[in-house]
């Protein structure tokens, strides 16, 4: 394939000590040299080789940077095209003067995403490599992290691909049944399709199976604080987020919109929803609106309901457990420090099955057993595991649930002694429905689409 | 010297394509060794090149990352130590996983600015240039750029070199006459001194007389904007922001508290004070209090005065041009659009010699001349140049003026007939003020607090 010559800043923006300004292309090296000046050109250094030097507009001979420049030549690059890497230093003026000059001598600016999708085009990885590679930028937690790398290295593609051979080697077959009649073994053309079908619909099974937690593992677990004012939720907010260091906060890189807060607990990102309104007035239902609010707690994945161990069961609390009836709810009875006065019979009736913490906030008490809870309503005890391949992508679990439909189709066909080659069909379209998951038989428009999602530079 | 081995994160945290860890010192290669896998070791790949492996904790053997792994052996680094680089997926976990893996082996968190300070006290820059290296990272317009990419390259160094070269030959110079009186020429000697003092008072003078501008480019030029409400002040600030593309915000890598704006006026940084005061209520003064807002204006360097072409003159203009007398203002009339009732001679009257620019916000008119006033306040015309040294930190200009300060009590001293030998206190004292601009004959303590001030990793 032919492209031409690309160019993006690929470290975050902000101050930091070395900023990159990537290119990738056939050009890529010849643009480079256009604006540095070294011992020798960037043509004529080896590949894979680091040189120093300095950045300099031809046009007014200006000196704009010193920088260290990577030349990395094709294949071995992570386009497969040659890349230039210019380590510039890391201020935002300084990595944006660079990247104009190498739009002024020839480069063009990336689009978002478009350096991995050129690792795509040009066969280094497949869709849903390239999409783990966005999920490793964006991994909240070294466990999201896990599940990302996982499918960098192509596990799941592994995984797929093993279904799509049985896929092919059964329509092979009715190829063959159809194509040469007189080896006719129509029975067991269809107990073949019963066997490999089911083979199929039970693997796809196994990874559907990963999917709620692969997702929440990629996603975060939005997660909500609710209760009477004075209950703790502030509290317990701070006490999350101090107990956990591996916070993350999303700062975007160019507008200050929304600033969401995460919290690592135990490699579950959670995100915790209008922490702001949380910490500014101690009551999210008051400050939201009734209705508002009951759509944020629909929203939600998990809920953090706290109870004042102190005081005795209002109305308002009987109130909130109605209003997250068929939700994830952990019930937490705060204040442990201070007498009791709530009726902890009547609580563990209200929370029903649901897990149930008591906690002292202020002695630093319970929150272990909090951590301990979210952890197994989510993982039930299997929390590790490195060599799991979850499916955390949505995308990926739709098509998996539409190509177990297929199959499924297929199946109900068979039994229906519907004609084989109608079968086939089916059998035909489940085979593409996972081939879309690693990128083939993909629309170009989609995989534009898929691209655009990802950050620039990368 | 010698110095442990230390490791940080030396891109801007965030989800960019790319963060880079960074390791120098003795044992950089071989603590990478230890959680690198590739296909040879980092201790057998030749110096300044780049391989490919994966990060894997040898403990748990769990693949942490896959890496292009930069090795580059002293002394032809940025420390002139070894320094090993690891470009990893960008993302704030990852970066965060592998520095995790270099304090594991051996290697130790740096501190601010560490990586800079190494490379100062290995001798590969001096002072000036290192701070220079912290400019450039924080750098707000290109011009700003330029300046801390001249100390960078050690021009400034190099002027404060010749003063204290010239001094040293003034102390020697005496010496040999102290310790050889029979080579007595004590009218000669004074005339020297006066001669050599003469010479290196002008330089200083000189360097001085870029520092107002070297220090409004480094730090920015803060301004606030001021006029009764519905005057047009926010239209003011929106067209600032939108007229010059070349923003910054600084968005502090950790906590969340303070967003500054910073627009690029034809090369001046203006730091716009308390622009969501302006956003949200239109009104600066009335929001912040009169007392504080009369602080503000205090210690802003310029006043943007906005007025309504459209309005006649209030007491409250009146007092508002009160409030800003002997400072840096510019008057701006604004809504030149609709029907006049100002009195501009009053204006003009009221402005004196301050620059005067009518402006109509709604049609964009006027923007061009406000931008213009802005920077010949600040730069009278000299707006290009450079290869002008600017004097742009603030330690840099006291120890300059104390220089000055001491060299000319040194020429009062010659001027009384004191002895040559107390003169010589002072010409030493002011080789001594001049060398520590470029780190010589400074406190530890004092370098400590200085790169504490620089980004991590840098």
């Amino acid at each position: 394939m032919e492209f031409d010559t690309i160019a993006a800043i690929s470290t975050a923006l902000g101050e930091g000590a070395i900023g990159i300004v990537r290119l990738s292309g056939d050009d890529a090296i010849a643009i480079a040299d256009r604006f540095y000046q070294g011992k020798s050109p960037l043509s004529e250094v080896l590949s894979h080789t680091i040189v120093y030097g300095y950045i300099v507009d031809p046009a007014t001979n200006e000196r704009v940077e010193e920088a260290m420049v990577s030349v990395m030549r094709e294949p071995k690059t992570f386009t497969r095209e040659h890349v230039v890497e210019i380590n510039c230093h890391g201020g935002v003026v300084s990595v944006n003067r660079v990247l104009g000059l190498a739009l002024k001598y020839g480069a063009r600016l990336a689009e978002p995403g478009e350096f991995t999708k050129r690792a795509f085009l040009n066969g280094r990885i497949d869709l849903s490599q390239a999409e783990g590679v966005m999920d490793l930028i964006r991994a909240k937690t070294d466990r999201a992290m896990n599940v990302a790398l996982n499918q960098v290295e192509g596990k799941l593609s592994k995984r797929v691909g093993i279904l799509r051979q049985a896929l092919l080697e059964t329509v092979a077959h009715v190829e063959v049944n159809i194509d040469y009649p007189e080896y006719d073994a129509e029975t067991m053309t269809h107990e073949l399709l019963r066997e490999k079908a089911g083979f199929v619909i039970g693997e796809i099974d196994k990874l559907l199976s990963t999917a709620s937690q692969g997702k929440i593992l990629r996603e975060g677990l939005s997660t909500v604080i609710i209760g009477r004012p004075n209950v703790g939720k502030s509290s317990l907010l701070n006490s999350l987020v101090h107990e956990n260091k591996a916070i993350v906060t999303d700062v975007p890189g160019t507008t200050r919109d929304v600033i969401e807060e995460y919290v690592n607990v135990r490699g579950v990102p959670l995100r915790l929803v209008d922490t702001a309104g949380i910490r500014e007035t101690e009551d999210i239902v008051e400050r939201i609106g009734v209705e508002r609010s009951r759509q944020v707690l629909k929203e939600a994945d998990l809920i953090l309901l706290v109870l004042n161990y102190g005081e005795e069961l209002s109305p308002e609390d009987e109130a909130l457990f109605e209003a997250v009836e068929n939700m994830n709810v952990i019930v937490i009875v705060n204040k442990t420090d201070i007498e009791q006065k709530i009726d902890l019979e009547r609580v563990k009736q209200l929370a029903d099955k649901r897990p149930l913490v008591t906690t002292s906030l202020l002695r630093d008490e319970g929150v272990e057993q909090l951590e301990q809870a979210i952890s197994e309503l989510f993982f039930e005890g299997e929390l590790e595991g490195a060599d799991v391949t979850y499916v955390s992508n949505t995308r990926h679990i739709a098509l998996l649930e539409q190509a177990k439909a297929t199959i499924q189709d297929a199946v109900a066909a068979i039994d229906m002694d519907v004609p084989i080659d109608l079968v086939q069909i089916d059998i035909t379209r489940t085979w593409e429905l996972l081939g879309e998951i690693i990128g083939e038989s993909i629309q170009e428009s989609l995989i534009d689409q898929l691209f655009a999602q990802f950050c620039l530079g990368k």
